[in-house]
């Protein structure tokens, strides 16, 4: 199948450093096409791939120092657009911006929402485009979304079964791994060891909007011998951090959208105790990679109970369900249901696609944006 | 002429408080209604106009707490190109979204830029869609542009010669109205009065992300019987506030677009005193609307000499070159320039427009975006 894949201009893909989508999108990239499909990337020009890569900016955006990716993004999108008759597939990992312009093709794309739904700024170009075919990557990321909108799937994020070699021993402290920011609940997480009186491991990047909610929130908490704070670390050094540790902590408090990290933790057999938030609950198996508990009490408990998890289990269930071959066979399954035009004729049904330009009759301004704001 | 004009959605046009591209789309709307042409405005529902109102979202967003507006206006152009063939001419005035979706149409499309031109985060847009019919508000603003730009005409912003009255007799203070912002440089004005020994009079709103540069910088020189800090004020207090000062200080650091205060002094007869920046050197007759300087010591000499300006040469000047007559009457002379098609067949010639899906030869990645970044 010849398949586009249009990543985000943020970051390489896949990213030097963070960059979650760019990560995805790199994985997926080479899984199709280990699985001998044609593959274009459109990314940034420092992106490293097997695919053929057609790069629209030499680098990565953020490293350039470019704070505004519209333009940039546009330009790529529209690059996409001239070359369209060469694929039979065009995968969108940018959130919006390519709604307008592909519409009359919405029939060979597909759209994968990485992003948080529940803000309302997004949703007049979901509202106004319900035909484009979506997936997300968990189910209750729909659930803020407008209704009636075109879902074809809910994909999990995978990951290459061997980026994360398994630890059958595991270790002794309790993890956390992320950014320091309220949403992510380091706070939480420090409790929560001091309440076991068992180490805790912190590294965490900590962005610039965060740097105050560190200051006067997690640096006084950090001034305890349990408590060890690394900061930011690299790919390479995960594997030891997370396969090390007894047990990963994931005390969110906001509508995770996936949370790659506990699939992390599962490649390396270290199971995840997490609050019960967005994606949580369908991510971890309860007994088996983890515990979604709902309060410190609940979290305290998953620690005492976790020794008693199988390791080779957790492992087993990251390999049955969130390796990166997983998520490509979903991926091509959507494909494959585009392609064939199942989905296609029933679009035409609900909604005619416009070749030509169309009367003002047949499309008056919809009452559904006016009233929606 | 049938002629839509597509406003940005951050507030209604014209805005209740603050929005200066929004109240220059207004008085443009209206002049155009006045001198017999058909216009529909693309707006936001709380706008108020003689045109057509075709509104996308009820309210301007940013009162509605809408802080991504991309979505919105994606929406709004693309129900704008739904109905182009019901345009002679479509007019934007936002800044970028437009260029892929309305390639086909370039001949009867024009774009004002309003913002910065200087940062580099918009120009692979530009550079992309080279033959996009331009027009700057400034020919200072086009500086820092790509280079070959299809640049139509420099156009000065225009107000309504009855919206502010003539004050023949004008003040004894300095005034200073806008945003305080290090950029605008209230520090200078309020040195330049100190110097001179004139009262200085200070209408500024303060917004979130210049609070610390306000309580910091500017509170501690507050402290002075010449310094009266009045706040933010309204459009009906801006009469009185301007038409009774002696001068109007416009001591910026930095590339102005084009500075919509300084013809709001002069339509009341208030002379300006500016810094060499930006539009400035063009917006200001030199002897006659005003001075402009380059040091403290240039704009105490300056207000020692602004007694001497007439002040009715001050309110001709800007009937002969401001008003929203004026404005008018040159982007009409750009639109028909367009429908007449001499710059169509230009545009033809020199890159063809494409009709049908192009070729991967007619359209190679251009290592501009490559190279520029």
């Amino acid at each position: 199948m010849r398949i586009a894949q249009v990543a985000p201009l943020a970051e390489a893909v896949p990213p030097g450093l963070y960059g979650g989508t760019e990560r995805v999108v790199s994985w997926l990239t080479e899984e199709l096409v280990k699985q001998g499909h044609q593959v274009t990337l459109f990314a940034s020009g420092d992106s490293e791939t097997a695919a053929n890569l057609l790069p629209s900016v030499a680098r990565g955006l953020r490293l350039a120092g470019i704070h505004d990716h519209t333009a940039s993004t546009l330009v790529m999108l529209d690059q996409v657009h001239r070359r369209a008759n060469e694929f039979d597939i065009i995968h969108f990992h940018v959130d919006l911006l390519q709604f307008p312009l592909f519409q009359d093709l919405f029939q060979k794309c597909v759209t994968t929402l990485h992003g948080r739904p529940d803000l309302p700024d997004f949703h007049p170009i979901y509202r106004a485009f319900p035909n484009m075919p979506l997936v997300s990557i968990s189910d209750n990321q729909r659930g803020p979304m407008p209704p009636s909108l075109n879902w074809m799937a809910t994909i999990d994020h995978g990951l290459p079964a061997n980026l994360y070699r398994f630890n059958q021993k595991g270790g002794s402290y309790l993890a956390f791994l992320g950014r320091i920011a309220p949403e992510k609940r380091p706070d939480r997480a420090i409790e929560i060891a001091k309440r076991v009186g068992i180490p805790l491991k912190i590294a965490a990047k900590v962005d610039n909007a965060d740097q105050e909610y560190f200051e006067h929130v997690i640096e006084p908490l950090l001034d305890d011998p349990l408590v060890e704070f690394i900061g930011e670390i690299g790919d390479h050094e995960k594997n030891e951090f997370l396969g090390n540790a007894l047990a990963l902590l994931f005390p969110i408090d906001w509508p995770e959208p996936f949370g790659l990290v506990m699939i992390e933790a599962m490649a390396t057999g270290t199971p995840v105790i997490a609050w019960r938030k967005g994606s949580v609950p369908k991510v971890i198996d309860e007994g088996v990679t983890g515990f979604v508990v709902d309060s410190i009490e609940g979290a305290v408990r998953a620690v005492e109970q976790i020794g008693g998890l199988d390791r080779s289990a957790v492992r087993r269930q990251f390999e049955a369900r969130f390796t990166s071959f997983q998520m490509a066979s979903k991926y091509l399954a959507v494909y494959k249901e585009l392609v064939a035009g199942s989905k296609r004729r029933a679009l035409i049904k609900s909604a005619p696609v416009a070749i030509s330009m169309p009367t003002v009759d047949d499309h008056p301004l919809q009452p559904l944006q006016v009233n929606g704001l």
